[in-house]
């Protein structure tokens, strides 16, 4: 039996990754639903520690966003999506599995803000269509065990 | 009528305006009013959601500087102001236009930090006396409608 | 009596830290001290503005990493280390100085999340056995004056 140590992605990759999140979280906070979307593959998937049975295909995650998007507008809060602290390594099959923190800044209309999630955001990605695309997400909310 | 789609700068830029952006805030927070004014160019222009009326040229922004400075020292409050979501794109003059969030974290002398402000920061960036400097910045606060 | 500006680092180098800064805030964030503590030279030093007598070498820094990580578990709080606003520079001795903002999200077991740290953090940091890793470490908590 042989292991084979993840490759960490080079630089440059490195910092497109950093580039894509931005252009990814903050298409959703605007609630630029379409150009969110953009960002998965067709056949992407979604699935968290709370809800562990993946939401699959872009319309199916549409929805959810269209949702998000809405609940969002109608209490008249501003979500902001921050991701840091990245690691990205090499899968064997030619695509990135990337792992950072991402949070969820919410400040309501003439409102302090305040964190409104804490979370671990493990992705798969790939080339497609000449840009990263999440194929596969797994969130780790912080506040369930 | 043609439209030019606007072209993301390479990743060494996009390393380089992290580094700015460090060392933009870390001044100010620092207390450090001349060295955060040296990043700005002399006309530089600084405007948002609350005051669209901008403050015009260094001299005016300095005044606004040493009010913040003087009044976190007063409270005995200090403030960190994060970046983060970096997006930037080559503007046809060849300047930058940034856009980040940002946000300042706010810890009272023995007590908790909370956050105190959620923003989006929107700067156009220019090459002058060779280093970036922001010739016009634009601050979208959250919590203003 | 000659002064040297101290050099910045370039941008590979930049990069390779914010790599090397996720790997070692998630490292005693997901609870692996081993891990966390392969990050330090063996004769490491961490300091901070509340407890300025350092603790010094790997196996002291590990007897305070183990308590902290039963703590948050006996507490059932999650823990995420956040560093940015990163800036580096060469010191003559070939080593790297990186300051940076760190700050700690806690989450309790069905909890909302909040802040419950926000310092400063002033690494010097040397390559040794092929990677980056911590000789000296001085924490500035912005709550202690």
């Amino acid at each position: 039996m042989t292991s084979i140590e993840p490759r960490p992605v080079e630089n440059a990759t490195y910092t497109q990754l950093q580039q894509f999140y931005a252009e990814h979280m903050s298409a959703i906070d605007d609630g630029e639903v379409e150009r969110w979307l953009d960002t998965f593959t067709d056949d992407a998937t979604i699935a968290n520690n709370a809800r562990p049975e993946p939401a699959r295909g872009r319309a199916t995650i549409a929805v959810v966003a269209h949702r998000l998007v809405a609940e969002a507008r109608a209490q008249r809060v501003v979500h902001r999506h921050w991701t840091g602290m990245l690691q990205a390594v090499w899968l064997p099959d030619g695509s990135v599995q990337a792992t950072s923190y991402a949070m969820v800044v919410e400040t309501p209309a003439a409102g302090s803000p305040h964190l409104w999630r804490s979370t671990r955001c493990r992705d798969t990605l790939v080339r497609s269509g000449g840009r990263w695309r999440i194929r596969e997400r797994y969130v780790r909310h912080d506040d369930v065990g």
